[in-house]
């Protein structure tokens, strides 16, 4: 195991009817800035049951925030931030809404030209404050309620990238799975696979004897796969809705990968098919990991072997024989779940391979848990799900 | 699952030589009180370590805290808060030094006559205020390290009781596994019985549909189960000492008890087998929990065989036969890291199962997650390890 730290003060506040606990989390006389998406939290009671709740605090509101973020939305969220001296934000919606909050959230005190620059120069210039912010969340995916990670895209350069910083991890989340009930087929198999590849990310790279944290990480495979498809099944099952929520959840919030290799070139090759294509998150993870799996199978090996064996209960075969049925049973898991893993599927041409290794070219990218991604093996990984 | 509320913000601080930064964690100028047990620390290099660390800060020493820490000793520490205006606690050593310390901290800014009230009434009267504490642990075992308990015994009465609260909380724990190198074989073995007993309170009530946090659990038993035995046949492992120490800690900060009921019946038993008897904690536990598992088999019967099936492999038989078997490869574990497992074997005679018996009775209890063992249950479970 390698060393390292960990601190993840997000209080979470799970289970039915909690939404109206969010009035005891907020400080009082707070001017709070309410942030959320297209509108779906006004179709399943979701919005007024947190204006209900916040009646008494000064309650302004920013809607219209788009899955996969803009940056120019954000942009214009801040202004209202800094025109109402607002000094909360709440956020009600998915990971998106909660990214682009936490985005609105250090942009609006940056002193900079500029808060793009959390992204374009990362790990260099790093917020130094930011307004204090909370979630009510309706879609179980991201883990963004309970990390500090946030990925905004920016419409003008079709850029889609990620800043992180300690100072925009929600002081609370509110986590209610009856906000599964209202959500349609696609975002559920969205929320399963994009969970499923956050833990692979943190998961499938190489042994450095952690049996505790490679369990963990299989627990919450597993419970993807048993739950996913009862959510999708009966979306009113709640002991399944509330299985898939907390998955989600721990499937992002750091503790899976202490200690532990990350790869997170999946993520990345992921982003330019949004970029691109406007391909929804999850789905794009869909495509690229089975390419990885196969085209990084010599440096996974090990792992995912262990994850063939224990999760699928591969272990008959030559080595590339199980690689292989492991493969396959990834793509059909999501398959089953109405997600297409290859790229024609999607009317993405061969020529966005060729755009999209250009881009890593340019940025002269080294992908994975081993840095040995180059923007030729993106090419290789992109070509197989042709 | 059921609805739950959880923030756990201690700061872990894990790995090999990093004691050292317990110096960029406690505030500029702090007047330190260094808290710790009867001298490993000083012949392992701990005690050296810390204090160079710390050489820029106003350090003051009180150690001497036991194993199962004494109330009495604790009442002179908060003295020696008081008469140097102490405002931060370190605990260098195991379980019972931080539980002493978050004792200390709650204690010294006691408003009451006596903070002895914490443990006889506690939910009553509760800590409004405590000097914050930070920890250096030297012994996995407890979970102190990360949650917000304490338990603390009283030699005048023979009484040994717990209390809780978020502002004893430590800051920060720094985990550095070689402290696991010189821990004497009774330790480490009373640590991965503690921490598997841990996980067995939160894990072995009854069903509510909690596959994620079941899973968890086995993780961290099957973990244990794999680690222990590799530190005690070679105590300079350091991968396995790893193991362990994350193993411990995991199972008792509060993660897999979310959302689930909880048992705690043979910590309480337990405690009474330390309080009349001096029985190291961890081997009370060993004790009480077989008698726990075949008194309570009716209530226990689903966790039971789902434990027996997933941890032992045991699924041929009858629910009884798979039940007793289950409850021996229990008892067989706890032995082979020489751990013994009758009360004979610790010379307790049969009349204090009286004497517990009667305590009991007078304080009313109803112990377990059912509530529904009373003082003639608790005869019978001590008396099923006579």
């Amino acid at each position: 195991m390698k060393n390292f730290e960990y601190k993840n003060p997000v209080k979470i506040i799970f289970g039915k009817g909690t939404i109206p606990k969010v009035a005891g989390e907020i400080p009082e006389n707070s001017r709070v800035l309410m942030i959320y998406g297209g509108g779906s939290i006004k179709r399943n009671g979701v919005y007024d049951q947190v204006k209900n709740a916040l009646k008494n605090f000064e309650l302004f509101e920013f809607g219209g925030i788009e899955a996969n973020p803009h940056y120019e939305t954000c942009i214009k969220a801040m202004e209202v931030v800094k025109a109402n001296n607002i000094d909360f934000l709440l956020s009600v919606g998915g990971g998106s809404v909660i990214d682009a909050t936490k985005f609105i959230a250090a942009g609006a005190l940056y002193e900079g030209e500029d808060p793009w620059d959390f992204f374009t120069q990362r790990f260099v210039i790093e917020p130094k404050a930011a307004i204090p912010l909370g979630a009510v969340l309706t879609l179980p995916a991201t883990g963004s309620e309970m990390n500090w990670n946030s990925v905004v895209s920016r419409v003008s350069t079709q850029e889609k990238l990620a800043f992180g910083s300690p100072l925009v991890m929600p002081q609370f989340s509110v986590l209610d799975p009856e906000c599964v009930f209202s959500l349609p087929d696609r975002q559920v198999a969205n929320g399963v696979v994009d969970a499923f590849v956050h833990v692979m990310e943190q998961y499938l790279t190489y042994p450095v004897n952690s049996p505790l944290q490679d369990r963990f990480a299989e627990g919450i495979l597993h419970t993807l796969i048993e739950e996913g498809p009862k959510v999708l099944a009966n979306r009113n099952d709640y002991d399944s809705a509330a299985n898939f929520m907390w998955s989600a959840t721990m499937a992002l919030n750091g503790l899976i990968a202490l200690g532990v290799p990350s790869d997170w070139a999946t993520h990345m090759i992921g982003h330019e098919l949004t970029a691109f294509h406007g391909i929804d998150h999850a789905r794009t993870l869909a495509i690229v990991l089975p390419g990885m799996m196969n085209i990084k199978r010599h440096n996974k090996k090990d792992k995912i072997l262990q994850y063939g064996e224990r999760i699928w209960g591969i272990n008959q075969g030559t080595d590339d024989e199980r690689i292989d049925k492991t493969i396959d049973k990834t793509v059909a898991f999501f398959k089953s779940l109405g997600v297409p893993c290859t790229l024609p599927e999607y009317d993405v041409p061969a020529e966005t391979i060729q755009k999209i290794k250009e881009r890593f070219k340019t940025r002269g990218s080294k992908l994975g848990e081993n840095a040995d991604i180059d923007y030729n093996q993106v090419e290789e990984i992109l070509t197989d799900r042709l």
